[in-house]
Parts: structure tokens; C-alpha cells; sequence
């Protein structure tokens, strides 16, 4: 299987993979690490085939991630998508909630929660699934905090493909069901996500899964690229702009690099102004090996083993760690950690000022981007993006609100629990 | 508050509202009952404003219901709007589906799960709030099986109303914390739909509530033009043409009256040729009094005491139940009725060959066009399209799905549960 090049149509840009460590380069086939230094391969571009790319042509395409596909490895041909067709979720305008926090300068969400299976991941798994299809696969697995799962499970209903998805036995009930109601095998581990992913490695070594895509190992230098797509986006809904400062949400750190990468690219090639940005990390309290190594000064992260609500999130060993850290000391930003109450608080506070429910990762960003303007590391007259990730039925549970009122259907009883003063 | 006129621009195309029982009209204010027959009222339009009205500047819009502002009574001025921006939800290929029930033409699935709050709710709110503020009004109500609750509290969230949310205690728990996160005052009344919302009829004539919009009440006449949409974007998204055959959920009716009457509002300004269509409804077995009435002959509907696990569809006295039956009378269609087990059937079916997770109200419906296909009465050689209105993730707790594989993180332990064979 991994021999096998990926079919690529002319009007991709891919050229090939190359290692983010020693920048070795390797043609477009199924790996994941470097064959000389086992440092973590990425797709690499044909800089020519970018360059040529109008803003004109990004605009007359889909409203889905498929409209950046000039800017993408796979997916040029509609005809060659595996897809849910993700993506162009809104960017909401939150005035309260600026308000708030003091800002003066303009305060987005970018709100992901629109998508599919009302998480990023579905942008990940289109690129993936297409890339998988490309390569020769039959059939789809992955390890998944819980929203991966729910995606790669949809995604392979619509497709027709057989899945096999391994998620921690103690994820939250309604993303257990959100997988199993697509019927997939649905493998549930005792253990955390970082002992699934140890798994799921050693499986993708077996003959049984030679034709399987494991979407973030043996295909992931393609999946991760689907994250670009949540950069390109909000520059274009901005208006073609890097916005000033962005916060985002770390788990293995894949999506903090591949927006940061958007932004780069989309200045390279000259699609935006080559104005500075400024990176900001989120991570929960139970969590947090990326933010500790940023405080403590370390280029590597130390593993740690997760606990707390913020489950999507809980990646002990974070394979994109150092690149993260890269990211965020390159950018002049910051990461800040959220812990169990701040999170809930986090959830409320978006919610009643934006009308938007985030899942507990949301939760988690936007309590660390109140605490990083507390901290004055976040410049409130400057215009910011924070990246909601999920959707908050997924999380309902942990959260601890109710009615405000109970009554019998009476004028009498209305009146009785003040509902008329 | 009833007596002041709405405030419109020059652009809006309403003229007045209307009596859909005798005909008589009214200035557009905020009454929903004819003075004169107590009947219902709908906007009535300006048809010369109508049929000027143009594919191109309808496709110039936004990616969003207002789009179609130029056939809507409110928000042609996006100053003017409250409004969460729903709308131009997917329209989804079903082939997998299509190919499971026989059709040997297109069948899709209109996805409005993919909503802010995740169900159609989200844009006859938009209708309404719009319209309560320019009348004047500065605070929100409901009463509602769910989603509307959960719809209203996200948009009072937005524009910072403070909002009355009434349901029935009983509901789903997801429903009820996707309400309280928005911080409304959330009233839960011992009682059934039908109950709270005679209660809310008392409530919306006392002095307390005077300056209050009753989303479904006091405004519906604006409230219910937002269903419109779900015909018009199917419409446009087909590539403009009407459907030969559509299958919608019922409640109040007020959803498939909208959409059949958006049909013939296309084709009578002449966006989309005048071929025909039919209308086809779908009711739960423990809530499905628009179904009896229709196949015993009636032309008004029994009320019923509401059970059963669609509880989003659970209103037992629907008010537009008349008008359903004109409807799918007049086009030849039908109405169906699906148990609680076809309703779980419906929803696997669906979530396993789309990768749509749907609410009860979902699993309802397609549970329906398996019955209407199975009993010949829907024709799978003519394009068809369901409507999916809400999101799996709310009524979640209704399936008795789970992983189907339980192990240890070995090689050993995967191997034992029959993963590598
Ligand atoms: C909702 C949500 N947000 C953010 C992330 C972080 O993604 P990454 O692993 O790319 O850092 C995840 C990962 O599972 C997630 O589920
Ligand atoms: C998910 C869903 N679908 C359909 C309906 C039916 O709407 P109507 O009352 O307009 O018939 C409702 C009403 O609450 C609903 O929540
Ligand atoms: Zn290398
Ligand atoms: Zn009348």
C-alpha cells in the first residue's frame, strides 16, 4: 500500500512530502515520518502552480472548503472528493461579548460548529478520505478524542466505505452515540487517548489493515492540511486580511501550525497583505504540556497524562508540539490554560453574548482569551479571531444549568413565581 | 404595542396582512387574528414588487435566508435584521438512501440541521425578531416543543433582549440545557405543548407583557414567512425547479403550508418553470392528527392528547392543520405516520447511508417516505426531496446505540475481540 503514489490530477499544486525536520523529500505516497530522521512529513507545494492562484478563482468556487482546493493537495476534481463538503462556516461578529472584555478593535468567532458533524475535524477527514481514495485505499479507522470519530464514521456513510474507530471507553455519551449511529465498528478502549493512538499505530503496521486509511497516521501529512482551510477562510471573510491576533485551541497542536501556515502562505503568494499576526494557544488546566513547555522555555514538550472535562482536547503526547511552540514564540503570542470552572464560565459567557453554544474546547478558548486580555497579552485595539471548534450539545452534560422557573400551565401560577413583575 | 405599524423600507414587498379565512385585510401591525372572523393572518405581498424580482438578484446575495429578502416582509435592510443569519443549509445527494428504498431518481435530503441552533427554527425567529423590532417591540417570547426554545434564547443572546422561554417540563435534556445556556428566563410548565401555549396566549394580553413579542403569537403572521425559505433554497439549490415530490414534517403545519406556498409564489413570478408538484406530510403515530383527518376525509382537524418520542412534533391541536390538508390535497400528495421504532429505524437509515444524524422529527420523516415509497403513493422514478428540520444530537437519548467492540489498548486484546480477522 504505502508504495503506492497518490493519483494527482495536473491542476493540483502538490509536489511532494517533505520532513519538517531535516527537509528531506519523499514522493506523495501513504507515510507519515521520514525515512531517514522519523521527524513528522508535510505536503509540500510547487510554489509556481500557488503563486498563479487569484482571489477571483477562490471566489467563484463552492461555499465549502473545496473552494481553496487550488491551495489543497487533493480535491481538484469534485468528481475524486470524498466528502461531507465542510467548511465557509460563519464568522460572527461579537460585539458583546467585545464589549465585555473591553475591546475596542472588532472581536470574531469563527464558528465551526456549522459544519457536518458540528466539529473541525470535518475538514481534515474530506482531505484524508479524498487523499485516501486517491491512494488506493478501501477502507477508513482512526483514534479520536470524539469529534474525529464522529466525522471519519459520517464520512464513511456517505462514501459507502467500512470504518473502524477507536475512541477512550469514557468519552462523553452523546459522542459515543454521534459515532455508533452511523454504524460503524466502533471500538471503545480502556484507556486514554494517547494509549488508543499507541494502538492504532502498531494495528496500521498489521497485514489485516494494509488497505485501511488510518486518517491521522499512515494519510496524515494530507489530513492536517484541511486545517489550512480555517485560515484561508477567515482571511477571505475578513476581507482578504490576516486578522492582528488569533487564539485556537491546542490538542496534538496539528490545528494551531496549519492556520499559522495559511496565513504564511496566503501572504507568500500575495492574496493578502503581509501584515503581522500574533498566535495565540488554548489548553485545559487537566492538559496542558504545550503551554507548560511555552512557560518553562522548552523547544520539546514533556507528555503528561490528561484529566478534565475538556476531553476533545485531552492529547497527553502532542505530536505537533515544537512546532507549536515555534508558532507562538515566532508570532509574539502567548498560550493560556483554562481549568473545569473556567471552562463552564467560558461556555456561559459566549453563549449569552453571541447566541453561540461551544463544546468545552470552546469553552476552554474562550476562558484563556479573557485571561490573556486580563493579562494585557492580548491587544484589545486590535482586531481578533478566536476559533470556536466544536458544538456544546456534544458537552452538554458538564454543564449545570436549568429552568429558572417551574409552573403549572395557569395565569395563576405564572403570576405566582413572578413571571408577571 | 398592536395598534403601531410596522416600520418597512420601500423595498420590502408587503402590502398588508390578510385573512387566509375570509380575506378581509389589515394594516402589517402585530395581530395575528382576523378582526372580523377570528381567522388566521398572513402577510399579504405587493405582486408587482414580486415580479420583479430576478434570479441574478437573488444569487447576488448573502449565503443566507436573506437572500430572498425581496420576497420577505422584513430585513431587506441588513441594519434592521435580528438575526442569527440561518439558511442555504446543504442540499444533500442521498444515491445510498435513494438506491436502499429503489428510486431510480435523484432523491435529497435538505439538511437543516446545519443551522445555528441546528433546526429550521432559526429562520422563522429571524422573521420574527426582525419584524418585532421595527413594531417596536423590545423583549422576546415562546412557547415551544424544543427547538424554537432553544432558537429564541439563542437569538435574544445575540441582539441582548431579554427573552420568556415556555416548555413543557418533560422535554428532552438536551433541549432544555441547549435553552438555560443562553440565560433566558426558561420556564417549564407541568403540562403538554397545547397547554403552555394557551397559557402564553393568556400571558401575551396581560399589561406585563405589552411591549412582548410572542414569536408565534402576537407576530406569527411575520414568524411563519421564514419557512418560505426552505422552499426557495431548495428551489435555487436544484438549479431553479420545483421538486415533483416533497415529504414534511408536521406539528402546527405551519412548515408545509410555507413551503408549498413558496413553490407557487416561484412559479408564479416565473423563477422557476410551473411544473407540479406534490406535497407529503409525516406524523408521528403518538401525535398524528393531521394524518387521521386527512384519510378519514375531514376537513378540520380532531385535537389529540400528544405521546411519543418526536416531541418536537407533539402539538395536538395544530393550527394550520386545515391548511395541511388543502395542501396536500390540492397537489396529490399524502401523509403518513411513523412509530417510535420506525422513528429510530428512520434515523439509523438516514445517519448510515448519508452520514445525516437527525432528531426524532428526522427519523419521522424519512421513516415516512419509506412508507409512502413502500406503498406506492411517492414515485421513485420522479426527483424527490425530504426535509431533515433538526439535529440527532438533541434527541440523542431515544437510541440504544454503542461501541460494538470493548478492549484493552494490546495488539492482544484487539486481536481477541476479532479486530484482525
Ligand atoms: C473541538 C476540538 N477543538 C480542537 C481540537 C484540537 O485539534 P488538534 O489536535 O489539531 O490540536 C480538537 C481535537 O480533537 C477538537 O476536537
Ligand atoms: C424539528 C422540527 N421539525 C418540524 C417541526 C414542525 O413545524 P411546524 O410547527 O411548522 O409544523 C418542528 C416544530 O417544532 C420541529 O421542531
Ligand atoms: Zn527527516
Ligand atoms: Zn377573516
Amino acid at each position: 500500500m504505502s508504495e503506492e503514489a497518490l493519483v494527482l490530477t495536473v491542476e493540483s499544486p502538490a509536489s511532494c512530502l517533505r520532513c519538517r525536520n531535516c527537509g528531506a523529500q519523499f514522493p506523495l505516497i501513504a507515510v507519515h515520518a521520514c525515512a531517514e530522521c522519523f521527524g513528522p512529513l508535510e505536503v509540500g507545494y510547487d510554489q509556481e502552480k500557488l503563486n498563479a492562484v487569484t482571489r477571483a478563482q477562490i471566489e467563484a468556487g463552492p461555499q465549502n472548503i473545496w473552494r481553496y482546493a487550488p491551495l489543497l493537495p487533493v480535491g481538484q476534481d469534485p468528481e475524486t472528493r470524498a466528502t461531507l463538503n465542510p467548511g465557509m462556516t460563519k464568522l460572527v461578529r461579537a460585539d458583546r461579548l467585545g464589549a465585555e472584555l473591553g475591546f475596542t478593535a472588532p472581536l470574531w468567532v469563527k464558528d465551526d460548529s456549522g459544519n457536518p458533524t458540528h466539529a473541525f475535524k470535518d475538514r481534515v477527514v474530506s482531505l484524508a478520505l479524498t487523499a485516501a481514495k486517491g491512494l488506493g485505499f478501501t477502507s477508513v479507522a482512526c483514534a479520536s478524542t470524539g469529534n474525529l470519530a464522529n466525522s471519519v464514521a459520517a464520512h464513511a456513510a456517505r462514501i459507502g466505505w467500512p470504518a473502524t474507530v477507536f475512541i477512550p471507553a469514557d468519552l462523553e455519551p452523546s459522542k459515543i452515540i454521534a459515532s455508533a449511529v452511523y454504524a460503524p465498528r466502533l471500538v471503545a478502549v480502556d484507556g486514554s487517548y494517547d494509549d488508543v493512538n499507541r494502538l492504532t499505530s502498531e494495528l496500521g503496521e498489521t497485514d489485516e489493515f494494509e488497505s485501511t486509511a488510518f486518517v491521522n497516521q499512515n494519510v496524515r501529512p494530507y489530513y492536517a492540511e484541511g486545517s489550512k482551510t480555517l485560515g484561508y477562510e477567515v482571511a477571505e471573510q475578513l476581507g482578504w486580511k490576516i486578522p492582528a491576533q488569533v487564539v485556537i485551541p491546542i490538542a496534538s497542536g496539528s490545528l494551531l501550525t496549519k492556520i499559522d501556515k495559511a496565513f504564511a502562505e496566503l501572504a507568500k503568494i500575495g492574496l493578502v497583505p503581509n501584515t503581522p499576526w500574533k498566535v495565540f494557544g488554548a489548553q485545559s488546566l487537566g492538559c496542558s504540556p504545550v503551554a507548560e513547555a511555552f512557560h518553562a522555555g522548552h523547544d520539546v514538550v514533556q507528555p503528561v497524562r490528561p484529566t478534565g472535562i475538556a476531553k476533545s482536547l485531552n492529547i497527553g503526547n502532542p505530536a505537533d508540539g515544537p512546532y507549536v511552540l515555534d508558532a507562538v514564540r515566532r508570532t509574539g503570542g502567548s498560550i493560556a490554560v483554562a481549568d473545569d470552572d473556567d471552562i463552564r464560565e467560558g461556555i456561559s459567557l459566549l453563549a449569552r453574548t453571541t447566541g453561540i453554544f461551544a463544546e468545552t474546547a470552546g469553552g476552554v478558548t474562550v476562558s484563556c482569551l479573557a485571561k490573556l486580555v486580563k493579562d494585557g497579552l492580548i491587544d484589545t485595539s486590535q482586531e481578533t479571531v478566536i476559533y470556536n471548534t466544536g458544538e456544546g450539545l456534544k458537552t452538554a452534560d458538564v454543564l449545570d444549568v436549568h429552568p429558572t422557573h417551574r409552573i403549572k400551565p395557569t395565569l395563576k401560577s405564572a403570576t405566582e413565581a413572578g413571571l408577571l413583575s
